[in-house]
């Protein structure tokens, strides 16, 4: 016979949100809230108890919230995490004996049975809850007990006292938990801070933010830039690799197998003589100097992102000092990155299979310690799904366990269930799909999977128009309205989203050759001079659209995403709102970059409390028009050569006064 | 640094079939097979090798089953479970370097690169594999090894060598496992007999077998009714409890709170002084005559279903000799069962809150032991949802690891997720809502759940159109093509179902009173007679539709049914078919008990693989009528005063001679 106490009689199964059987902690943001929903029931017809537990990890006491039941067996409760860390929650559910009594006996008075053996039980059990109680209910519960029992009250008088809600509240304070069973597991919730949720990135080479051609760019050419990234509206600026550049079979320009004398090389193969991981590359500046620009973008209200790449330029001190943590072939030579047939020779990965890993997996750990304690405290990991998955789920939970304000943002842009995999096990952030998806079929198909399904549990996308890597199809011939087209859509489907620039404000389309999504000229293996003035920039729209992002808190996250119905496959429609519904935000885009296009949408007034017989106000924050709509469907029409896109503020009427209507 | 090694690459994850993570078994009868998949991928950009494991639980060694990819990083494979008992399965994957290495080779070599250098990498894997190998393999594999780095053998020749599939087979079965993942648990599946999937009740009060009025039933008289149960094609009898019934509280005719003098009471109120649930009602024999007639209805190939009914009359010894199984109101009564504000007072339950419900529990299960030394192997159990289910759980795994060849019937009608759950424990079969499904949206939205999900790994349905608590009100009111719609129904949409007789096929559809499911004059409170040779008895049709079931495969199991349209309402249609398609059975049925129906079906001829160019045979297996049909649309028509179902074997033309076809 099973240690379990034959007297458990509940079962608690189903519980959500939970990540492959608990294997995975879902994610929130401070201050967000935890619905937890199970399948709780047990053998005959006793009335259950249940409570949702839950408490911070370190904590060793559990806090309760009530559990309610929504029919079919289903109950639900909630929590809301208020501080950085992890949360562990699960149910405590039990039989209860005294609601089971206050049922039946209700039932029975009700039938004009008599209780009077009844009303005995029921003092039985107020008695049993008084000596479980404290005092005050201590006596009051003894009190209540022996009315109970009295054969001086009627039992018509007793019967209401049994049925009274003051006692059944005080009882519900000392419920009989002896046979209480919990789930199976203690499930976690990682919190993090706001800005895993919603953030704003800006990725620039800082070798090319300066004007001078020729000239590389340093720490505090970049200090010098951080007001024009501010007033566009960015918190977080990624940088490219600030180490030192591998000599060695170095590219040169446009990826040339062979670098010119004046050739930078990519910033991605790490290390040389000077340094490797832990050290900047001469040129931008010292490490003194990269920490003054770190407190000058924090200044700006800025966040510094810098890239975890882990790999080595044949050049890279590891190379030499622990042979061991890379891969030798039989030839004596060190086994350089490749995709065969293609060949990346200034690359070494490291050897993940070494009997060293323990080693190694401590070296990698102390990279990200020694950029945390210059200040950094995000971080955007370089093809994460080319390590193993037990790395970075150590990796991010010891970083996490002292640092649970540290973002990791994976770039793995790679196989669906790889991708989901990552996140799992603790990136904070994940690049997406979104650059290849670009149809409102395929735009409504992925989003809708990755907002409306468990992946939200677990996945924050972060949705990028363009990268170093990707210039689609869809910019390179779209013109201007494809980019602002692509940075409504990212601005608004994503509450995390981030543009590669200066290239994307400037519009450069130029790819590399026909058939590719490879900048022609690009920065991953030249110094480039923008001209970030230039009076065709986007800059000011960019900045727009960033300030509206900032006022609106319906676009500060993605569950509420929902996409609408539009009689034209060339518009996009969707809304995301507050719990509250005080903020609605109404997005419609064209994807026709090269004509005006016009439909009927279909919005769902009922969900937001919109009476379907009265005008509504709906305030276009981009180019600040405000219309009047009435009823669900409503006409739009977008020429993209003037802006591709509405994002609609919804404004209900809040009262009318003199045959004049104010809308809030 | 967790214990896991970090050269474990490979992840392993949502496995299927998987029951709530693993928590419970799924089954399978003996012979059948166990498709197993999941997502298997690692980092990087290797090839993985994947192997199911599985084993009977007793024995200490893995058998091994290849998986394969299907795409998207899911993989698939499949065994065979030949024995009853319990088998357990579990999936092993590595990142396979000689696989990887052999793929790229091949890349590189099309490319035309020079891979005198690649060469050497793959001598040292084959050479590692020949240390890992035994003869004759070793050999092999240590001259291809040398073969591979050899200078005097061409690199066109060597990398021939290296793309063998000679070598491949070989280094197959000595791969390098070291760093090889297991999935996180090893599941289990239940491997019942044949019965337990395909079986035919019959359900019959054995005191209401003699045709004698007023005289109660024997072992005896039921031995003479074998042969007509036998001859419907039934294989399993089922019993009401055969224990000594109780005399305090006994109710009368139906139902009647006060039994007359020669009322027999319900079998349910088990207990008097004659005896408990080991011993038998002396008016139907001794023990030695139960055992006899066991014998008999073997030798008819009938196996005995006994009633477990866990509850008491207040006569039964237990409640003198175990007083404290029982729970104790404060007025010293013990408590009756009760759904307020109906009372039970014939019947005490068990209290399984007791602080004795080991010796309680154990005492159970004795009971079930003593029936099974007496021969039985099937149990029909009654309301256990209202008993605790880690009882049940407990009792099974019991009875199961010393009888596997034990069949358990869940009587429990109640909620659907309670239902569920005692199926995941280890009911063998259940009963379902079949008795109140009618309508044709209806039957086909419950089938399509209980075969067409996860539900069908655990949950077997038996499918009963009355019991002697269920006469439903379209058996009330339908008539004969009721009883007829509902039986080829409940037998083709059900490898298991089962009839309440003699009261089915006379078709008694007499009501204690309007608005209740309650027979009149119901067999749980007196002795019936029946006469069995009247002419208007269903009989031969349950005989007929009996032989069809057993000489048909498709309609051995559940996992096949499939739902087809008909263009009215009143008609459904649906098929079974095995896995090889020889044998496909094609039921409709008119749902309307009162008049003609027609309609035009819509049967999938694809997937059946006919060609629908060319006429197919359909062979009405009721009528013994044949039907040539053409295309996937065919019509079709019932009239229920002659018979409201047609069950089709679709024959496929194997041969046409001068003019004349044959079909098989």
């Amino acid at each position: 016979m099973r240690a379990l106490t034959g007297q458990m009689r509940v079962i608690i199964q189903a519980l959500k949100p939970e990540i492959d059987g608990g294997r995975f902690p879902i994610k929130r943001t401070v201050g967000e809230n935890v619905i937890v929903e199970a399948d709780i029931f047990s053998d005959g017809h006793e009335v259950i108890s249940a409570l949702l537990l839950y408490r911070k990890e370190e904590e060793p006491d559990w806090q309760e919230a009530a559990m309610r039941p929504l029919g079919n067996d289903r109950w639900r409760g909630s929590f809301d995490v208020g501080d950085l860390g992890r949360y562990l929650y699960t149910v405590l559910a039990w039989v209860d004996r005294f609601k089971s009594w206050r049922r039946d006996l209700s039932k029975r008075s009700e039938a004009g049975q008599q209780v009077s053996s009844e009303l005995l039980v029921g003092a039985q059990l107020v008695a049993e809850a008084a000596a479980r109680a404290s005092e005050p209910g201590q006596e009051q519960l003894t009190q209540w007990a022996r009315t109970l029992q009295s054969s001086d009250v009627t039992e018509a008088a007793r019967v209401q006292v049994a049925l009274s809600q003051e006692l059944s509240e005080l009882m519900d304070r000392y419920p009989d938990r002896r046979f209480a069973a919990t789930y199976r597991e203690e499930l976690a919730a990682v919190v993090d801070i706001d800005k895993a949720r919603f953030s704003t990135w800006y990725e620039m080479f800082p070798r090319s933010c300066t004007s001078q051609p020729g000239r590389h760019g340093t720490f505090k050419d970049c200090e010098a830039r951080l007001p024009y990234i501010a007033a566009m509206g960015f918190d977080v600026l990624y940088f490219p690799p600030i180490h030192p550049v591998g000599h060695t079979r170095r590219k040169g320009r446009n990826n040339s197998p062979v670098a010119g004398p004046d050739d930078p090389g990519t910033p991605w193969a790490i290390g040389s003589a000077e340094g490797g991981h832990k050290s900047v590359h001469p040129q931008l500046g010292t490490l003194e100097d990269f920490r003054s620009f770190l407190a000058e973008a924090h200044a700006h209200g800025i966040g510094i992102a810098l890239d975890i790449a882990f790999q080595c330029s044949p050049d890279h001190p590891y190379v030499q000092e622990h042979p061991e943590w890379f891969r030798w072939r039989p030839d004596n030579t060190v086994q350089y990155a490749e995709n065969p047939p293609k060949k990346y020779e200034d690359i070494y990965p490291f050897e993940f299979e070494t009997d060293n890993w323990r080693e190694l997996w401590g070296e990698l750990k102390s990279i990200v310690l020694f950029w945390i304690e210059q200040g950094v405290r995000i971080f955007r990991v370089d093809n994460p799904h080319t390590k193993p998955f037990r790395f970075w789920e150590w990796l991010i939970a010891e970083i996490k366990t002292s640092y649970p304000d540290v973002v990791f943002l994976s770039e793995a842009f790679t196989r669906p269930k790889v991708m989901y995999q990552l996140a799992k096990l603790g990136f904070t952030q994940s690049y997406t799909y979104f650059a290849w998806r670009n149809t409102k079929q395929e735009l409504a198909h992925y989003f809708t999977a990755l907002t409306q399904t468990e992946v939200r549990e677990y996945f924050r996308p972060n949705l990028w128009p363009n990268t170093p890597d990707i210039l689609t199809e869809y910019l390179q011939f779209g013109g201007r309205p494809a980019f602002i087209a692509r940075l409504v859509l990212a601005a608004t489907l994503g509450a995390n989203y981030g543009i590669y620039g200066p290239a994307f404000e400037l519009c450069e389309d130029r790819a590399r050759e026909p058939g590719s999504e490879e900048y022609l000229d690009s920065e991953k293996y030249e110094i480039r001079n923008w001209d970030i003035a230039r009076p065709d920039s986007l800059k000011d729209l960019v900045a727009r659209v960033n300030r509206i992002r900032h006022d609106n808190p319906a676009l500060h996250g993605d569950c509420s995403l929902r996409f609408h119905e539009v009689d034209n496959e060339q518009l996009i429609c969707y809304s995301k709102r507050t719990d509250d519904l005080s903020n609605v935000i109404l997005t419609v885009v064209n994807l026709d970059p090269h004509h005006t296009q016009s439909g009927w949408i279909e919005f769902p007034l009922e969900e937001l409390g919109i009476d379907p017989q009265r005008p509504y106000q709906m305030h276009d924050l981009v180019s600040d028009a405000r219309y009047l709509w009435q009823g669900s469907r409503n006409y739009i029409e977008l020429n993209p050569q003037i802006v591709p896109a509405h994002i609609f503020r919804m404004r209900r009427r809040v009262r009318t006064e003199q045959d004049f209507d104010y809308y809030m």
